[in-house]
């Protein structure tokens, strides 16, 4: 990898060709956004469970490609995000897949330390239900589902440091 | 729900209080992004497979609420996309879950019709597999993983009507 990726939006991959190469070829040609960046899904490797939403640029799509550790870009701190740099709760990277237009990626994980990948503490950021069926209004509860955190962010977290909440 | 909030970003839902509020409050009080969006996740509700990744504005979101059917925001359309309208591939939602911050929704869903998600008439839109623990070049090949169409887009979608790469 080029450090210099970590800027270019295209980075050290395949330039995009037809929707139909795109769609059903074998090159990986992301797409990454106006700001440079592509959607990425972790779930459970074994459970399927949803982990974490977060975003990555080419840099953190290089990265995570070359070490199978998932690496995003936070951007509320602006920076590369090795996920578990400071909580130890890094994501092994099972399996990686592009979707048919490639402008997302999922990410088979397996999280380490502690489990949990919210930086809440809990195993998943998804840990509560919205309800449906219903009207939706500004009174809408949801529920928690998730449960209980297993490690504890104010211990881990220094101050003002604290990540993304995923994204 | 208001008709008005197909254009409002935050539609008819509750405004965002502190981040100790959003994180471990019961409102459902989703955050979109400037373009009045934000991520949608579908995963089989069984198998827990990555189906799709899209886009909902408030009024998608609400509608799936209210009808417990995903309708997502297609951002090359311009407009609400109910999914399966033309397909007969309706997402049926089983649960739906807010993260932390809530600015991504997980759906967990049974997809009706042919039980294809992706437009290319394939299961899930992320059928191909990315190599790992490789340095990322411009040359990296991507290896089909996600099985035969279930149904043929040609037959379905007419000419020029073909839905969102699942964003």
């Amino acid at each position: 990898m080029s450090t210099a990726a970590s800027t270019a939006a295209s980075g050290p991959f395949a330039e995009r060709g037809s929707a139909r190469e795109v769609e059903e070829g074998t090159a990986f040609a992301p797409k990454f956004d106006d700001a440079g960046n592509l959607a990425a899904v972790a779930t459970d490797a074994d459970t399927g469970e949803v982990l974490m939403f977060a975003w990555m640029n080419a840099d953190a799509l290089a990265r995570t490609i070359e070490t199978g550790q998932a690496h995003f870009y936070s951007r509320s701190r602006g920076r590369l995000w090795k996920k578990g740099e400071e909580s130890g709760n890094l994501l092994e990277v099972v399996e990686m897949r592009t979707d048919c237009d490639q402008d997302a990626v999922w990410l088979r994980v397996r999280v380490g330390g502690a489990g949990a990948a919210c930086h809440t503490g809990r195993k998943s950021c998804f840990y509560r239900s919205v309800p449906l069926r219903t009207g939706a209004s500004v009174s809408l509860a949801v529920q928690t589902v998730g449960g209980a955190p297993l490690f504890d962010p104010a211990a881990v977290y220094p101050s003002g440091t604290k990540p993304d909440g995923g994204s």
